[in-house]
């Protein structure tokens, strides 16, 4: 039986990979992705055979490496992040029972959120609700009582899919909702390009954020009622008592 | 102005770290961390000064990072999964105020609930929310609502510490309130160890997560209402259309 290896090569920068991704490349035949990511890891795997799919051909890609499994050849599908968070893994898996004998490995990675959460201080030490906000796959109705519900549960919140071209008031019609339970000074931070070339970081308050543009790079994050801004990082407490 | 690094090691095997978190700990003159953590660690960075202090002794472990900075050693705190989810991370943050001429660096990594989930198939592929059941710093009735309202917005929802000795009906009284909105054959996940000798894990329905034992070294996964039993993994599908 054969394996194909989904890896999530974290978020961009070739040593944000884990070791045991960069062995799994390092060790196949063949990879898989969406041409913005085989573009990121090209260089550091050079002697591959690289196969790419644009966005939104995610099923085509998925077969794409059941088929150059199924010929004898080691595959390994890559994702940007973690390939089990909004990524490939589960279409992987749906798809694999056209495919008896081809067994999955997913190979965990650092997702933006984690990633993010580094570059902007602690904000998710305690428990967080991951939201995207595209509608693309979700119906909105669906986003906005995540939202709401998450907000009224006090939960750190992480956004993903934040804006686009096409989605330009997503966010700030996802504040709206959230300010429906959080407050407008709570603590909030945005993250760019995380661990590529480029990457820019804001702390500012839920209110802030309602007016502030973002682009499908970057990744948002919506304090609780105890996060606060320290030495300009956002810190979400744990609750260990000092004096 | 020094630098301490806050770094996530993954779940546990050493292949599990990122590039970037053994080059931190490969760079470093001392290694301070939990005792289990340090151990897990120790065979791969021989020649490094190891301190550890035990578990419930995290503002102790915090101060010593600082000190020992201090003094001039490069030091790397180090934390199971990310730093900067139920890690240490926020901590260091907080105590940071005491020396502002420290610098903290977070270097994130593999956290349980995507290490888990690479083990269980694709449970998290979309929204999610993570709740820790210890009431050892939060209020019970706070991860009461937490879970009743995840439940209601049918997050996915991953439980990290969902039990112990002194805690051995708490994931029973969590799922009693989960089912509130979730339904009895809703498809869940255990997996213990993850990266680690002894790994296991088992997928079943809310209604047997119920009546499961767990401990602290188990990550639990309850997924949303679209969530299904693939070839005996568990995975939460994203929405992509296919034939």
């Amino acid at each position: 039986m054969s394996t194909i290896f989904v890896v999530g090569i974290g978020p961009g920068a070739y040593e944000k990979m884990t070791i045991e991704a960069a062995d799994a490349l390092r060790n196949c035949d063949v990879i898989i992705g969406y041409t913005v990511y085989v573009d990121l890891v090209k260089e550091h795997f050079a002697g591959k055979e690289f196969l790419t799919t644009p966005m939104r051909k995610e099923v085509e890609r998925c077969r794409l490496a059941f088929e150059t499994a199924a010929e004898g050849k080691q595959v390994a599908m890559i994702c940007s992040g973690d390939a089990g968070v909004y990524g490939m893994a589960g279409l992987m898996y749906e798809l694999s029972e056209e495919w008896p004998d081809i067994e999955i490995k997913v190979i965990p990675g650092v997702t933006a959120a984690t990633g993010g959460a580094a570059v902007l201080g602690a904000p998710l030490i305690h428990d967080f609700a991951l939201i995207s906000l595209s509608d693309l796959l979700t119906p909105w109705e669906k986003i906005e009582k995540r939202l709401l519900l998450a907000s009224e549960a006090d939960f750190v919140i992480c956004l993903y899919n934040p804006g686009s071209h096409k989605r330009a008031d997503y966010l700030e019609k996802a504040c709206d909702l959230m300010l429906r339970y959080k407050a407008p000074e709570t603590v909030c931070g945005i993250v760019s390009q995380i661990g590529r070339d480029g990457e820019t970081s804001r702390t500012m308050t839920l209110a802030e954020l309602r007016n502030t543009k973002v682009d499908m790079f970057t990744t948002v994050f919506i304090g609780n009622s105890q996060t606060k801004e320290i030495r300009d990082h956002m810190v979400t407490p744990r609750g260990y008592r000092y004096e």
